[in-house]
């Protein structure tokens, strides 16, 4: 970050500190509108993007919230007050990674990271995993059990791809809230995101071809990529706008890209979102060169604000999105109830699918439909997103307490996972052997890069409720950075 | 077949047909010792072969049983009285494919009769489906109700690759009533035998590599071949026991095989399997060879008689074997509950299990183990498998009575389904065509193989019931074939 950048980053928190002082105090009321950007920028002698920044901060605070067409609104405080004399940490910067293609080969530290992550002794802050308490399992057993009495036999039939119907209708339905109108024969249902990423990517490429991937990214689809013998082209990331579109440019112009794999609501790990403008960019970018985009969409239902971000896929006009979703990260993780819906590739996809593992399994589809039939998934998912904003909230606070200065943090706006960047480029992988000596399990930056770059960031899950024991996990974490300071 | 064979099976029938009579009358009582295969021989001048095959024509009537070191004895009649007149239908011959390797292109003839199996106006005697009244739902939805008590989160949680000890633990230990020792830690969970059959070719094969398959094969097999881009090199099987071992080695001879994926206990649609002895013989051929050998045994708990076939992966000292199995055809195909048994290749099959699907959903996981401790597994088998023989002798009969004249059939110890030489070269895709339009779906014998062969068979699903609507079906084929002589 440049002087310039971070003089404007003490103005906007100044100000967001002052409206945030307005706000306890009671002069600004719940439902008040806050000035506009623009009376704000003009009262303080300020840049546009700077007001803009300083509502962004109590944003993602919760404290306000963004009615489209309208401004800036207070809103209802959350339930959990956090210490709000606090400076959160600095966000981390744009990546700018070499764009040629690379081999991917990581699989001995993604298993190592995976490994401990399923060790009970260890505080789990290394993957992206959610406390059940905040998942309706009792309510999704009933609908279970409602599937199997409704449907006796459904056990004793293969549920041959694509999958029944009963759960792709309200798959579709749903689509009409975020922009798309998906019909349920555009779905596959798919052994979560995991399988429908796999088959996607099986449809539209063969060995050898290169795919372009975000800087940083979900080490799974590393994982796939080197699976499926492609190579990896990486493109740079903003840390809240997400894909740097003029990057993702120039590696088209200069590669041979197959295809797409980006997750561009609340990416993995960054947290970053794309705006709606650059989606359909990008859309149309990738449109008119003819090269395919597979969308990972499963964070979208955890945004802490409404609405729901729109996908890129709701901006596809000529079947060129695959959209990727499922309801491993809202609903039940073990469940395996993913899908995508297709354009151009559903007869691929969904042959592909009928290949490599026949049919999901017909209970958990059927109990996962029941749910959203009459389960309450609306209801569930709006105290799911404030769940996931305040742990995500207290986590980075708890990063402001105990990391040292100079610890850069992202500010997510759905998800549950804190995207860290450590100072004095310690090596993330040290921490992570560090923290599993001290019972930690944390996931380290270079699992998410080709070229294990990001070596001093890491990822911690916030998922699990706020408790002493993560409190001390985070003043554990904080020490072992201050010890390799 | 030439005239010297059609003399000789003229003879053996006659025989069979004789002791039939020895036995029906009570001559020949239950437990009563059969003359020797050698005295039988002598007794009608006969060579040994044609006296071995009468045996096995009372043996596959259910009538007598090997006792190994000892001979044929007379066993108990079954439950279920056959008409005794009719003469069964000749087998079918060796198959001879020429061992070349052969791209797989077949996706659109096995997607149209796939389509056609889920057709409910249809009566189903083309997939490899069976009755749902002899699985055991109830009993299984208990086993789902008492895994979701016992384990109240588990559907909260990712049960990663490769999967819950609870269900590998028995499914191990199960496996020294067939002549393995298998551990849990050999194990590896998947999405039926299918997901497992897709990453054990995976790991040891890359596009292009040859692949060693029987003729005719299971279709699933060739899709696979298809899409992972893998050549197939057809091995010559004969229609009771199995691979052919010198076709075989000739093959492995002439190409450069990256692996082989063989059925051999009641291979599908052949129906036949291999002897012990040539199991043995042919782990021991690969091993020397360096050459891993996938085993599909899914139809082995189907077995008619006891006991159960060993796999060849109980000849396997090397760990070149990879045992894949699952609970689709015996407990519940809508399940999904699949599984692999590996030796080398363990470290590769599990992380691509993680990498494609991550893990089995874990609920379907734990009806089916508690199932296997609690529920009755090896009573259900004994009901299953009687039920399965029962079905078969009646559709075999069925052929008999309704089929015309020069139609073989094969003679199956175990799954349910029959595998059909029609008489005079008719076409099995016009059959195929015929009975869709008079409302009955068949799978036609070409989608067992990679060239397109077996043009005039047809496999017949006999996992229903026998009814009065199986026997209409069985006519209208019947019919149909005459029609086009």
């Amino acid at each position: 970050m440049n002087s310039e950048a971070r003089g404007s980053e003490v103005l906007y928190r100044q100000l967001a500190s002052r409206i945030e002082g307005l706000i306890e105090g009671g002069t600004l009321g719940i439902g008040a509108r806050v000035p506009s950007v623009r009376k704000l920028s003009e009262q303080h002698g300020i840049s546009i993007s700077t007001a803009l920044q300083a509502y962004r901060v109590l944003e993602s605070e919760g404290l306000i919230e963004a009615r489209p067409q309208s401004g800036y609104y207070v809103r209802k405080k959350r339930s959990v007050k956090p210490q709000r004399t606090l400076a959160l940490p600095p966000e981390p910067q744009m990546s700018l990674p070499p764009s040629t293609p690379i081999t991917v080969h990581n699989s001995d530290m993604v298993l190592r990271v995976m490994q401990a992550t399923s060790r009970t002794d260890l505080l789990q802050l290394g993957a992206a995993v959610c406390c059940t308490s905040h998942l309706p399992t009792q309510a999704l057993h009933r609908s279970l059990v409602t599937a199997i009495k409704k449907y006796p036999e459904a056990g004793n039939s293969y549920d041959i791809s694509p999958g029944t119907l009963l759960l792709r209708a309200p798959i579709a339905r749903r689509s009409l809230d975020y922009g798309c109108a998906l019909s349920p024969d555009d779905i596959v249902l798919t052994v979560g995101a995991t399988e429908a990423l796999n088959l996607c990517l099986r449809a539209v490429t063969k060995p050898g071809d290169a795919v372009a991937i975000e800087s940083p990214t979900y080490f799974n689809v590393l994982q796939i990529i080197e699976c499926l013998g492609l190579r990896a082209v990486e493109v740079a990331t903003h840390p809240r706008d997400g894909i740097v579109l003029e990057s993702l440019e120039e590696a088209l112009e200069r590669e041979n890209i197959a295809a797409c794999i980006f997750m561009p609501s609340f990416s993995n790990p960054l947290g970053a979102s794309m705006s709606n403008e650059s989606k359909k960019k990008m859309v149309e970018m990738l449109e008119s060169r003819d090269i395919p985009l597979i969308e990972d969409d499963v964070w979208s239902d955890t945004c802490f604000e409404s609405p729901r971000p729109h996908p890129a896929k709701s901006f596809d006009k000529s079947g060129n999105v695959m959209l990727v979703s499922g309801f491993s990260k809202t609903l039940a993780p073990g469940y395996r109830v993913g899908w995508v819906a297709l354009g151009k590739w559903k007869k691929k996809v969904e042959y592909l699918k009928l290949v490599s593992s026949e049919g999901n399994p017909t209970l958990t589809s059927l109990a996962v439909a029941e749910f959203l039939e009459h389960g309450g998934y609306d209801y569930h998912l709006r105290r799911v997103r404030r769940y996931f904003a305040e742990q995500t909230q207290m986590a980075l606070e708890g990063v402001a307490r105990h990391f040292p200065e100079g610890t850069r943090a992202n500010r997510p706006r759905g998800g549950h996972f804190l995207w860290i960047e450590l100072p004095g480029q310690i090596q993330a992988l040290d921490i992570f052997e560090d923290a599993l000596r001290a019972g930690v399990s944390i996931a380290p930056g270079p699992i998410f890069s080709a070229r294990q770059k990001f070596s001093s960031f890491v990822r911690l899950n916030c998922g699990y409720h706020w408790a002493e024991k993560t409190e001390m996990g985070f003043e554990i974490l904080g020490q072992l950075v201050k010890a390799r300071l």
